[in-house]
């Protein structure tokens, strides 16, 4: 290649951006809809969905993908692309996003705004403090801590175990440090000690609810239902216990507005939330979705990871919790990562390997498999990377056409929104076909076990499931507590269809093994925890903060 | 009284406010100097300053107290109802005040956006998160703390002993459980164990850097210079030894751009910054002070608690880093205090005490000495409560007189601007007189205890200095490392001129305790620590949080 590559922040930097308020006329917003955050960014009030409700929803297109490789897939970039390329073909296209964390920011270089010529923008702001939605959620979480601390404290009227505290603190940063400590030291006039811990905000069940809730109201109700402590004779103990869901309510009062921003290319985009898609759902926010697909013809949303993860969270907790029924979905996959599914590792991966290609579309079938069971039409996206060979393209076009798999080349890193037309073209013809018969994969009044099977045996291609003596008792309590006609949200690795990150491609005949249940009644799910799930990533030996810098002129340097 | 007081929220929510660009554009900005944040709040670029060398200054009016007591001085509705009155008999004011701490909000009543008819609006935004300034802080501040546990478990190549780290945490909360904390534990993959602890943010150097930085160069620069630990040999360990003050620099970006709000009666006000009045200078930022000078007549600044910690922190730190001179210095008493200061207690306030009050009298003159030996022109406001009688005003008044201290009745909080018009004209006819001798009370090539030396003397009014045997080891090894050229930041109890709580009114003959130093190298001065000094509050019985709520239209309600 002769051509010099960009880096993402100076295609960034180079863009022309639209005044937001522009933006939101586009969008037909009035001015009382929404509040400016700098010139290129707003929050547009939750509220507007109230004088919407008459008019038709636009088609949800949810982009999902393979299992992730280290090679990265582009799912985001898909996203963005496509809505930019909608836009192209005359459609009225909104992209909603989730909203990036300072953690991986600061530690790994990747940001969660897209790359290359499809970017949301401006992509500094997006990936720094942005309009504070996630400082809101920390300082909520946080403020609950020390209100519970505090109670424990100040005569312990509700009598509280210590022991039996399930609500941790949180930060949004990288920080091992702080994964198990111990608080309240110091003496009398300091708290009571007890081990703690401190999660990523993303892991916030704050993070879920904010993009679960329909409305303040919502919101309000959903944070007082949070379990957040036993008592000395194992009573379970609410927000709602300690009258805290107003002032937590206060605290998100802003937060809960979906974030308003532009594509490179000024196509309307929401990033709004970003709940871990592990312990938690993994969407932005059902009121950015919904929101978007009122004012768009298309609106194009993104779940984490694989579709074992994000898509089945999407489709069994999100779609019901937000009350709407999503039109199609992408499935993203990109010939490095089919070929790391295939077995090779990544330094492998600049030269042509066909037979590694063919083994790893196993990986592609089953994702599409999923999708298929829950009723829904599906499109292939090959997110193509400027190292890929016309042979190996050829490959999975052609094994797609026999198993007649609707495919198409995405361009969009390299062209923006003009190398995603095949894409979204097809898209359209997909929609318009009309042959949708979504429906969620179980029935809530399945048991947990029930819900747990059907998700390893159509969802990940497994055959049984194990449950630890911990996650069987748990079983117990929360029947017990009637806390099991509530959706299940699997906290697994995302490399495998397993719960073993080793096991790529598409592994069969495995047992997933749960070793224990979190409640999260707030949220509205139960997560079910395989193997071990990190809540509070740690730092690499070289962070990206180290290459960070910013002069003189506010211009931001060495952000990816 | 029969009419019905209405409370600071009321009267907040029923203002009629400008929009912000037609503030902006009252203090002659362009539109590319500024951004908004919502409709009623903007953040001005800190390089305006730049383009305004040629513009003279306008004057600049310190707002200082007695030493706080429980019945409250109403120092910042003072400063906010100043400003009104001196728009109102024609000069071109603007205000700078700090910004609140979310601890304080949540935990016990009382905001920081003054009171009554002499408020800065949007008063639940500056109140609640505002433009996300202390959620930076928070954020650089903990990255920094994360960056360094990480240095420490990736290799620890710079040979930092954890048990002498000087770096803690913080959270903008009240949380005493997290002031001693254990971190690190849990196995070798999650950080080395050590001794931590959280502060408050506003506790936080890096706040105090913020409000002391010139422009974005200097703030990396005294970010770089931020001490953080020693070595095993005992050696400083700094920000610039771990490359991050580039990544800190960048976490700061929007954080340094002053805020722009208004006053109930549109004045112009820039709330940035909070550092603690304690272990910090306590002032808003230097930015927000400079530009205020440079674009009004008048600006009116406010410096934590009484005038032997706040103003004397002004006088001797901020006004060297920022290389200016104010004009003169108005010293707010109530009637109310001043009679605690005589030895009455809160329930004892609402009846006439001629004899309290003039034996309160003594605190009072305390301070106007402190602000004579700075040589600077001064003015006693006296902030009028409904309770106060015609008696009492009149025997201020004529203590006043007769010392020859220029006296002010001001009735901003029950009438705004209105009620400071005579406060507003003494200020002008003081500052027009142009008696202004001012120089800080010491040379910084003094030693670091004849610097506490003079200001025991000559501002608290005491005798002597006692140092700790700890003090006096810090005192040989600042000096060894070539620390002591800095100004000094005395954090004691702000209830007393001496270092006892308990000792009101004017105490005489005391010796001052250090029990500890602390070296700031980035904000540039030494904190000097007499009795405990609490950097993490704590919640109390009934914490304000649980009276707060806010409505279905995002309405707030019990935010005090």
């Amino acid at each position: 290649m002769s051509k010099t590559v960009k880096s993402d922040i100076e295609i960034a930097q180079n863009a022309v951006l639209k005044p937001i308020g522009s933006i939101a006329e586009q969008l037909g917003l009035e001015v009382k809809d929404w509040e400016p955050y700098g010139r290129y960014k707003a929050k547009v009030s939750a509220n507007t969905l109230n004088k919407l409700t008459e008019k038709p929803d636009g088609n949800i297109i949810l982009v999902t993908s393979i299992n992730p490789t280290p090679a990265g897939e582009g799912k985001s970039t898909v996203t963005v692309g496509l809505g930019q390329a909608l836009n192209k073909i005359g459609k009225k296209a909104v992209i909603a996003l989730r909203e990036p964390s300072l953690g991986p920011t600061m530690g790994l270089k990747g940001g969660a705004a897209g790359g290359g010529f499809a970017q949301v923008v401006p992509m500094e702001d997006i990936n720094l403090h942005f309009t504070g939605d996630f400082h809101a959620i920390t300082t909520a979480h946080n403020a609950l801590a020390a209100l519970l601390d505090n109670h424990i404290h100040q005569g312990n009227a509700l009598n509280i175990d210590p022991r039996r505290i399930v609500w941790k603190r949180v930060l949004d940063l990288n920080d091992r440090a702080l994964r198990h400590v111990v608080v309240g030291l110091g003496g009398h006039a300091n708290g009571v000690p007890r081990e703690d811990g401190f999660d990523i905000t993303v892991a916030s069940e704050i993070m879920a609810i904010l993009c679960l809730a329909e409305n303040i109201d919502d919101l309000k109700r959903r944070l007082s239902n949070m379990l957040i402590a036993y008592t000395y004779d194992r009573k379970p103990v609410f927000v709602r216990d300690l009258h805290v869901e107003g002032a937590l309510t206060l605290l998100l009062k802003e937060a809960i507005h979906p974030n308003l921003v532009q594509t490179l290319e000024n196509t309307p985009a929401f990033v709004h939330g970003g709940p871990f898609a592990n312990i938690a759902h993994g969407c932005n926010s059902v009121l950015a979705t919904k929101l978007g697909a009122k004012l768009g013809d298309y609106l194009i949303t993104e779940a984490g990871f694989g579709a074992d993860l994000g898509a089945e969270k999407f489709l069994d907790i999100t779609t019901r919790a937000g009350h709407f029924t999503p039109s199609a979905v992408v499935i993203v996959a990109t010939i490095r990562a089919l070929k790391m599914h295939g077995g090779l590792t990544k330094d492998q991966l600049k030269h042509e390997d066909l037979n590694a290609l063919k083994l790893g579309l196993d990986n592609l079938a089953r994702h599409i498999d999923t999708i298929k069971s829950f009723g829904l039409p599906y499109i292939v996206a090959i997110n193509h990377f400027i190292y890929d060979t016309e042979q190996e393209v050829t490959l999975v076009k052609d094994w797609c056409t026999a198993e007649k798999h609707p495919v198409a080349l995405a361009k969009v890193w390299e062209q923006g929104g003009e190398g995603g037309k095949e894409l979204a073209q097809l898209v359209v013809d997909t929609v318009e076909k009309n042959e949708n018969h979504f429906k969620p994969l179980y029935d809530l009044n399945e048991s947990i076990q029930e819900k747990i099977q059907t998700i390893v045996t159509q969802v990940y291609g497994g055959k049984n499931v194990e449950f630890s003596t911990k996650a069987r008792k748990q079983l117990k309590t929360f029947k017990e507590n009637g806390w099991d006609e509530l959706p299940v949200c699997v906290a697994k690795t995302q490399y495998s269809l397993s719960d073993n990150p080793k096991l790529i491609g598409r592994p069969k005949d495995f047992t997933i093994h749960v070793r224990e249940l979190k409640v999260s009644l707030g949220a509205g799910f139960i997560v079910v925890m395989t193997g071990n799930v990190l809540t509070m990533p740690g730092l690499p030996k070289h962070p990206a903060a180290l290459d960070m810098d910013v002069d003189q002129e506010g211009r931001v340097l060495g952000l990816f």
